[in-house]
């Protein structure tokens, strides 16, 4: 029986701040990357998150951004492998201690916005991000990009010993060489439930269809989906049902 | 043979900012109080000072504040219990992050600045740190005020379950209370290097001579010292050749 | 014919976090109080709410906070009046940047949160406060509490050369002392429109029904009002159309 | 008679971080960067460095940063044009406040770290901070790159109708174009007092000697100083008393 597993970030609010439907994505997720407090986040959305995560047992991961609350992580700031390694080392190890204190298991890591992108773009940073999780606990799972465009980060974790997990976007256009198509193409998202959902089926069968109409390999193990507003909502939910209906099994990463 | 604990904060440089000589106090002290980012401290001077403290055997503590860098946690600020034990938690798992890092073990835990001082004065404040901390690792110390000021505080952790170890202050006065001078009254900081270490041998032997030349009882475990210019890393020097050649062996908190 | 205004806080977004439906409120009030970054708002959201303001001919205040985001500056924070002057001229500054950007004038100055409430209760901070306004520009408005427990910052305000103006608040209940009931007790804010309009009503003719039934005098300049969701920017669509309808005109602090 | 200003960033410090020895280069320069709070500064160190530099005859300048206090704004941040517009607003806004409370004028503004090497590389930053600077007050001096590779961040800053002076470094060696060389290149800081003195005397005179030894036309009008540490200082008074020896006014910017 095949087996994908759902990712959303989630813990994203701050103070009196609120990002996210976290109680309603939550009932539908397999695992959850929550904010670590410097792009979003804080100690008692933290709290809040991880609880709620493990009683909905949902797989627990640490969502290290860069320190950029003001910019919400999505804007790429220059920095060095030490410091990446260090900020992720930072943020983890604070997320570990709420898994610690509801006696909750971390399962993964999986960086954010802009610090994901240059991850993707440029290998010291993809470097400085595994060499964090390795230092804490070589046992973390890596979240990547599936796809050629993924090929540097995901290597550079495997190199280092990581157990990398592809990641796919179900609403997201790719191009016929298997990577994401720019959200500043039209088509570039995917707004119809009933086509995201289908997307997200044949992902978790192995292969995408590419904006041409081709039918491109695709490694995944694990589909990101989005919890800001009802509708996407909705959507986590269309595309659960659709997956189970077809037979897929949907469970935390850590679990397949 | 008696013992007892040499700690000073260490880890309090910021970015571009640097505060304290830690590499010349290091050499001296037995306990590092290293600041975890919310009143000081970055992930790059954890990780360096975490690594510092493992190499020199100095004992590593977590040094949590109030989230107020523009004020060094110096301010008090009007918080919850809920919001004390996840600050808390969250400085405090990131600092056990550096540990894991680099194989290092936790020792213990000290309130900063006016967490510390509110701790002595509030019940709910010496709750919501030592919350936090039994949360974590009920096996980490839990450095509390000694003398009679201390009593709440200590109290509050070791009916949770805490294991407390008592500090004083060798260059400061105290009432015939056993309660440390207002900094505001004139001869409440000791000055001179041989009365300063005399003071700690004293301690060191249980008791101290307070402002009116009355001899009182003090339990103490751990000393505080300071190390922000060279004048205090002389002291700290003067201080623990005076004990060790007194017959006391000077080693961390965690071991005595 | 009577004259008054309803002031509002305003631009408390901050990033990617949205507080408040300023383009739905900004319509109905005659004063805007707007973050300056320290406890909410940022540049963006400054600039932004400046130029809809003065589109809207919405009289600008600046409302200076505590330096707490995280704790939305609700929470009293331990400051020296100079502190708490130069956080005030800091502030109000960088918004008199983007009024001058937008050819607009500032009209007013509202403490925000935890920086009012302990400028209520203390004359340190009420003093702070009202030293940064004089020292930034003698013709500010300083907006403080109406009624008995308003006196303090109020004198402070008029004893320093500042044009004090009183506000009350339409949906909170007051003592028969004419101070505001606690947010803690039953009744403490009035939830129905009607009633809350009828109080703006008598406040704007210069009383107030107090808890008890009594009728209190109590001078009111301008009414605090919310827009925080929809029903509090119905609430304040009824206000102001009851209070037109009975004859009051509603304009902005600085023209009554 | 030949006129030449010494601009030094000042006001670095932070809260209980101290970087810079304002008081006593204060006495030897002519204009001062004063840090705003994004990179570095803080409210109570503006405040304090305004009225210094008024003391002293000083100009005083706004040193706007990236919104990076942990990288003292030396990392490159992705920003829009429309945020660095807003985020120098805000900033010399700040400033500006302080320059009304202690009665003083503002002269000019020069972007700190990434944020002046990015307007050097980049026409969107340069044009982002100019604009910031013309919605402010056009009168202000914008301090940019003398040499060629300074043209694009001047004509920007020209284009828009700003006043804008050219500034160089006197202990940096240029290449034969005219540029600075680049600091991981051997030689690429001078720091021989006396050569950096006759260089700064050349450059008032409107030449460089690059690296190769040819004598290169540099149109500057001030020049750009350090206050970090005694050495500096020292350089800082010699370069000075070697100008005026040499038959040059040294003046604020905005007086020449």
């Amino acid at each position: 029986m095949k087996q994908i597993d759902l990712n959303c970030d989630m813990g994203e609010s701050f103070g009196a701040y609120t990002i996210g439907m976290d109680p309603e994505v939550m009932a539908h997720i397999t695992s959850a990357n929550i904010a670590c407090g410097f792009h979003a986040g804080d100690p008692l959305v933290m709290d809040k998150t991880v609880k709620l995560a493990k009683e909905k047992g949902v797989g627990i991961g640490a969502h290290p951004g860069y320190p950029d609350l003001l910019g919400f992580g999505r804007r790429p700031l220059t920095c060095s492998e030490a410091e990446i390694t260090r900020y992720v080392i930072y943020q983890v190890g604070a997320l570990q201690g709420f898994c610690r204190a509801h006696g909750a298991e971390m399962q993964h890591v999986k960086p954010h916005g802009a610090l994901y992108l240059d991850a993707v773009e440029n290998k010291t940073v993809a470097r400085g991000v595994a060499k964090g999780i390795l230092a804490l606990n070589p046992d973390l799972l890596y979240v990547a990009l599936a796809g050629k465009k993924g090929e540097t980060m995901r290597q550079v974790g495997a190199e280092l010993g990581l157990k990398v997990v592809y990641e796919s976007f179900p609403d997201r256009a790719y191009t016929p060489e298997g990577t994401l198509v720019s959200r500043k193409l039209p088509g570039a998202v995917i707004s119809d439930p009933n086509e995201v959902a289908q997307r997200a089926m044949a992902m978790a069968e192995g292969y995408v269809v590419a904006m041409d109409g081709t039918r491109i390999e695709l490694e995944a193990h694990s589909l990101c989906v989005h919890g800001d507003n009802p509708a996407a909502v909705a959507l986590v939910k269309t595309i659960r049902h659709h997956l189970e209906a077809g037979g897929i099994q949907v469970m935390p990463m850590g679990r397949t």
